[in-house]
């Protein structure tokens, strides 16, 4: 019965590659076929995974939001998001995604397979986002914020020591670029007091957003940071 | 000593506030410096409750993603993204806020008091979250998606039923609306086929987009909702 051994040997080529990959997320599925399902695009059948993909990217959301919260006690709400967009972004994701082999895994149409598939961002980010959302269906919220945890462990590190250390013009140029809106503008709208003793206003206005915020320094610069400050708050509660 | 008597009093009201607002949230806060925080708007005080709220946003965020995922298996990750951001707006979260008598419990500061802050959507909306996140803080995840699921229990059984209801053309609009984009133009580029078994074939269009799709279907209108579902699929994987 050559076609039986040729289903089963493949078959058993699968298992094998499911296993490999258990291993390299460090979690074991009760359930298999929600891992198939997670590797699966839409191009290749019509039961696919983007609704795990709709579920993975909010325990994604949810697990970093949580983690930055308790590592970055002294960073206040805009720098927290800006880190945040950063770290679940598609591209962020699809590096993670080619640190754990994932390409080799995917369940793709040959046309996907063909044109490269494997190793397309948006492909290997919403297929790890589905990963995640597995883990949460089979395991619970805890096993999905483990892996997540585990997957992002340095990145969560790096991304917190240099949000901190950005200065809030650097910081509310990401986020208007973020939101594909014009850069701010910068102007002296006042100098105060002797040569030795000036105080700066400066006001800071973004295009296309009706917004307009000011700040003191002692510098020109001092004061631009502060204005910036004040932007990102005021873009923020918009 | 009528002024410490008048402190004491004060305090005493205050605990009492604290009280009925977590009986109406029915949880007990082990550590009520929490929901006190979560209370205290940006207006009020340095230490103010916007942590929490980036905090809760993204709690809420999960929760209801997760709970639509089970509750509603016949939707595709595209229903359910425009049910979750319906439900997560800032003009739903207001509405839970006013149904649990948020207003009369926050700490504003006294400009946001007399110019009706207590009324505020943002605030409003922006407290709740706030609130989540505390409970997230104080008991953990799955005390926070009780409460999630206490506060949004009718609104999710009924977007759930008007979410699987609407057609694609008109979740695209709503789509299209929430990313503050053109609307679709629809066009018949083939009639293929005899007067009785013919086949249409339609493009969606979205200005501002560059993106394109078609749909095939036995009239205009089913070729029309086949093209805008193809069009939300494009637009979410965007």
């Amino acid at each position: 019965m050559p076609y039986c051994r040729s289903v089963s040997s493949t078959s058993s080529n699968r298992d094998q590659a499911l296993n490999r990959l258990q291993g390299r997320l460090d979690y074991q599925f009760k359930d298999a076929r929600l891992l198939e399902l997670a590797l699966t695009h839409k191009s290749h059948s019509r039961a696919h995974n983007e609704r795990l993909e709709f579920l993975g990217d909010a325990v994604l959301g949810y697990v970093i939001a949580d983690a930055l919260y308790d590592d970055q006690p002294s960073l206040a709400e805009d720098a927290l998001t800006l880190i945040r967009a950063a770290l679940v972004q598609k591209d962020t994701l699809a590096e993670v995604a080619l640190g754990i082999g994932l390409g080799e895994y995917l369940r793709l149409g040959s046309g996907e397979r063909k044109s490269g598939g494997r190793q397309r961002t948006s492909i290997l980010a919403d297929t790890l986002e589905a990963i995640i959302g597995a883990v949460n269906l089979d395991g619970g919220v805890e096993a999905a914020r483990s892996l997540v945890l585990r997957l992002f462990e340095e990145r969560l590190a790096e991304a917190g020591a240099r949000g901190a250390s950005k200065d809030p013009k650097t910081r509310l140029q990401e986020l208007l670029q973020g939101r594909a809106l014009a850069l701010p503008v910068y102007e002296v709208v006042a100098t105060l007091g002797s040569e030795h003793q000036r105080t700066f206003t400066v006001s800071c206005q973004v295009r296309g957003l009706a917004l307009t915020t000011t700040g003191h320094g002692s510098s020109r610069r001092a004061a631009e940071k502060n204005a910036a400050a004040a932007m990102i708050a005021a873009v923020e509660r918009a």
